[in-house]
């Protein structure tokens, strides 16, 4: 393999590379040198035109009411004949003469401008009705027109149809709506290692299942975009060229290749556009995205996505999506924005604007968010998020608690049904976010895994409502207390047991090396995966080579670390380590091997002033009922013994 | 006709009457006396499962990457073989040996730990690869299962799919996820005097076009659910029993009548399900909305919505949503809440929560809302609304002034492109607002139609940008001036012009009563149609009237207002009254003729400071273009000579 690099073009920041597109866009659909790059005009039903927005202002054909009419149920009258009626002094009426009994909505006779309501005339049941209280005009009358003025305009162009809009179009007559046509939009998957995902392939080693394209085309939908996606084209100019101009033959107004937009050596998207039309972007000074491609070729923008899923999005809302709005006449989404306290400090490169995905929560009075991993290849970075912040091109990052404004991708209001859980990691957090997700009420558990330590640290920053840990104490064989009261002193904490766990290694199946404990880890040229500094895993681990005589040195690959059982557990699989400490579900979970070391007890850490929380209620109730515990005992592993009850210092785990 | 009418059962609070709906579908559902009233679990194509809702939770199938692979292009190597590289002290590596070329994405082979970007290396071309700085061990690699492991928990049940989830299920080998069926919502409209709109008719006197049930359908599908309507049922009981029967059969999950629920004599739905299930709720404390139906038949809620459009839509929102979402497993949507200050009073009678809805923007440093029609037949009263405010039960209402919270319909980022024109009503407002909203960047125009003088009370409030007036000084024959320095002394207002216009008397076509001035309107039995007080149209009458000797007494009709042009035009068409005085656009628009009487100066307010406000700037752009101008011109009535020029005192109309 060679390594005949592209270069990147000068490196724009955003708002540069957008308005590039735009003006790029604004021109080629302005003078029109090609024949009709811009979606143009289209009618739809007005009952099915919601999200639709409007190519012309639309006026109304009829007046609604179309007359004047009843409001009330009752008798029409002429006001003018009830201004004697008095308390005690009625005035007499006389049915089809100078009253006429009607519904709501029915039009008033001719002359009769007002309306008695039925509950205040009393009725002799000979055509006589009677009053005592005179009626002013118009009086529960619908006017003509009240509500729409035929001619009147109903909206102007450039509207988005919501769902009333429907019953002003069809009450003022209009039954289809000059709307924009969809924008069309092409997605072009690249790349030799990528496999269609409609294939439903297993992927091998160094494959991937091609997905951009798909949260693209999702996304793309949501701004009421058409989208068709082709068939992955491998890494051949000439395929990927013939792909091109196949998309802008068939009409496409936006065409995005996914991947190949890079300086790789396999990246020919950019020599494509720029034989095929002109180059507007390569490089923006954005991360993740950096590698983005923007250019135009007949009229039409085309972009080249980076590779990596979080780039890929990124490249799409900031840059993508101005120019479909743009030719969809809609105004760029406006998401909501909230101050929330970063619980760690993000550093970040000069020159470059960064975005940085959050977890984020209400947590007392403020709102905490809690930086997510920063890898661009991590889909799973976005779908845990849910708010993402912006360290500017001329800042060096953020630092640990300041306050900064993020862009939610909820609503603000749902922030308080989440539940934030900082600390160690284990799989029944994920049975716990599952069930409390089942609830009536239902609450979103976001759970961030920094190990115990990390948990008893998120608890002292108040950035986070429970916090899960494991911590030996070595001296007592008791658990956690004396960790929060040598690290939290000040903290008022309840501990609630979540489980009695079994701690191990997991060993690949059939256990071929035939490890019983951590004195095999010496000499035996075997290799280790270890947890994180922090880890309660890796203090029992430390605990256990000590009692073995061991030093850290001692083990091959002690430094190599990974946050989580389960990523320890597929280090084991796959045989990138021949073993690692973890729990019992974690190895069952992969179909390995476990060989038995301890039994710990992982508690809940809850602050006693969100003892009453909501949420937390929901946590307490839920680990006493027996279906949580049996769900948890199917794991494997796990006792429910102490499961949801409160601990005190010397309780025993018992046998 | 006879008034046999229904009673109201006692009347609910709101919550009480969700309660009650909630409640008795939890016991339907769970105890499962009928077959399957709820929906179940179904099978969905990841690519097309954004926006449905989780049955189960869903487990990763394959882990992602599959392996440790290189996240930059470069060079592959154990780390440990460059431990010794320093400045000026290289490591010399062998391709194939102990590096190997990797592009981002690729396996690393076998015993590598770590990958040299491209940029860091010097290649002699011979494969001989040089460093001159060590790599540490995972550097630029992306380790098994940093994105997802296979088994571990991708979302928990009713968790709602986005775009980006689509791209974590697919990485994660989930080609199909079980999510919950769409709710069946079947809607059955009522009533005699209702058209399909599905015909395409001509509404004639009292007939109106059926269009809540479109609207709820829209509201519906907003919420994922699937509709069906069915043809309007008149109030025949037999054939809405049939309707309600058959919808039943066809496995509707719920239930919508639409009108037939209140206590009208044709007011048949409430027999109906009193006799098919059973009734849970008849009348809800709230307005509008009152008359809503709840009862439950065969395990399925079914409702009864109120005839008015914004009943009825208050009705679904507030009612039928959360059974809805019950059902659907979503939670209920969360709208953004912001505080408003309210441009005038708000009574409210005690015991009747009240939904208000609001023209909302941002004027200077705060949101104003301004109050809408509280009429419930109105359905362009939520249209032209960006908010809805509740006053509680409790209150008696609320004051002028105060601020208040509201629930925007738009992302509060939106309302900052929100224009507030308040004042005098001139159809050349509508021809703006189209305009505006053709702009790259478009602004909204959000008129309030108050006549001239209510336009200055609404600028020394502080509650709008703009406000509209043409107020004729008597003396001077001047315009605005003299107004503005006697109500709002204190004001630095710069008038724009907007257009010198035609004013006089609509008659209908052919002037049948021979209609030559306001002195006719004296003893010839001819009916009038006035503007509302402190309408600029309405002084310049009076002042014609005094001109011709006349006093208000002397004009039959002089006390029946309308608030615009258009509506005393509609007054005219339909005969409802023989001429008012308006301008010449309203009466081109409905095919009347029309008698002039003065020509006069219709200036656009401007407060100084808000004079470079963007959505001023573009006003001001906007009336200086040659299209705007032609469009004015063309509407017949509006002479441009002065339109967008800055008036000074003494500016003469000109011939």
């Amino acid at each position: 393999m060679s390594f005949k690099r592209n270069v990147y073009l000068k490196t724009l920041s955003l708002p540069e590379a957008v308005g590039k597109v735009l003006d790029a866009l604004a021109r080629s659909t302005v003078r029109g040198d090609v024949p009709a790059p811009a979606p143009g005009k289209t009618l739809c039903p007005a009952q099915e035109a919601v999200g639709r927005v409007l190519y012309e202002a639309v006026h109304a054909r009829y007046s609604s009411p179309t007359c004047h009419a009843a409001a009330m149920d009752g008798y029409a009258v002429r006001a003018a004949d009830t201004f004697a009626a008095r308390e005690g002094e009625p005035v007499l009426l006389r049915e089809g003469e100078s009253c006429f009994a009607v519904n709501t909505g029915h039009p008033l006779p001719a002359d009769c401008d007002a309306v008695i309501m039925i509950e205040h005339v009393a009725v002799d049941g000979k055509g006589g009705v009677s009053i005592e209280a005179p009626a002013f005009p118009w009086q529960h009358v619908r006017r003509i027109g009240e509500d729409i003025v035929a001619t009147e305009l109903l909206f102007p162009r450039n509207h988005q149809i919501r769902p009333c809009d429907v019953g002003a179009l069809l009450s003022g007559g209009i039954w289809e709506v000059p709307v924009w046509e969809r924008v069309l939009v092409r997605i072009i998957p690249t790349g030799d290692e990528v496999l269609d995902f409609e294939q439903r392939p297993d992927p091998g080693r160094g494959q991937v299942v091609e997905s951009n394209s798909q949260v693209l085309a999702a996304l793309a939908r949501e701004l009421g975009c058409r989208v068709e996606r082709v068939k992955p084209v491998p890494d051949q100019p000439e395929q990927l060229r013939a792909a091109l101009r196949d998309s802008l033959d068939a009409g496409a107004h936006v065409v995005i290749f996914c991947a190949g937009s890079s300086a790789g050596s396999k990246d020919y998207t950019r020599s494509i556009l720029e034989s095929e039309g002109e180059i507007l972007v390569h490089g923006i000074a954005a991360m993740p995205g950096k590698p983005s491609l923007a250019a135009i070729c007949r009229g039409r923008p085309v972009f080249g996505a980076p590779g990596y899923p979080v780039s890929s999005l990124i490249c799409f809302e900031e840059l993508i999506t101005p120019a479909i709005c743009l030719l969809a006449h809609r105004p760029l989404p406006a998401r909501p924005e909230i101050e929330v306290e970063l619980t760690r400090s993000l550093p970040s490169r000069l020159g470059l604007e960064e975005f940085v995905h959050l977890a984020v929560g209400r947590v007392g009075e403020k709102a905490v968010g809690i930086p997510l991993n920063r890898g661009a290849g991590n889909i799973s970075t976005v779908t845990r998020a849910q708010a993402v912040m912006r360290i500017p091109a001329e800042a060096e990052g953020a630092a640990e608690g300041s306050l900064v404004r993020a862009r939610l991708s909820v609503p603000p209001a749902r922030l308080y049904d989440n539940l934030i859980c900082v600390g160690s990691h284990d799989n029944v957090l994920d049975l716990l976010a599952d069930e409390l997700m089942g609830l009536p009420h239902a609450f979103r558990l976001i759970s961030a895994h920094v190990g115990s330590m990390g948990g008893i640290t998120a608890l002292k920053k108040n950035a986070c409502h429970i916090a899960g840990m494991h911590l030996l104490e070595e001296d007592t064989g008791d658990f956690n207390f004396a960790f929060l009261h040598k690290y939290y002193p000040a903290g008022r904490i309840i501990l609630l047991n979540l489980a009695i766990r079994q701690q191990g290694l997991i060993v690949p199946a059939g256990n071929p090396k035939g490890i019983q404990g951590v004195e095999d880890l010496k000499g035996r040229g075997l290799r280790y995966i270890n947890r994180q500094r922090g880890a309660g895993t890796r203090i029992l681990f430390d605990w256990h080579l000590r009692r073995a005589g061991l030093k850290p040195a001692d083990v091959d690959g002690y430094a190599k670390e990974e946050s989580t059982h389960m990523a320890v557990a597929v280090n084991v699989l796959t045989g990138a380590a021949d073993c690692g400490m973890g729990i019992f579900a974690a190895a069952r979970a992969l179909g390995l091997d476990f060989v038995p070391l301890a039994r710990e007890r992982y508690d809940l850490a809850v602050p006693e002033r969100f003892w009453e929380d909501p949420r937390i209620l929901a946590v307490r109730d839920m680990l006493l009922t027996d279906a949580f515990k049996t769900r948890l005992e199917n794991l494997g592993g796990y006792e429910t013994r102490l499961t949801g009850r409160i601990m005190r210092p010397g309780v025993r785990l018992g046998e």
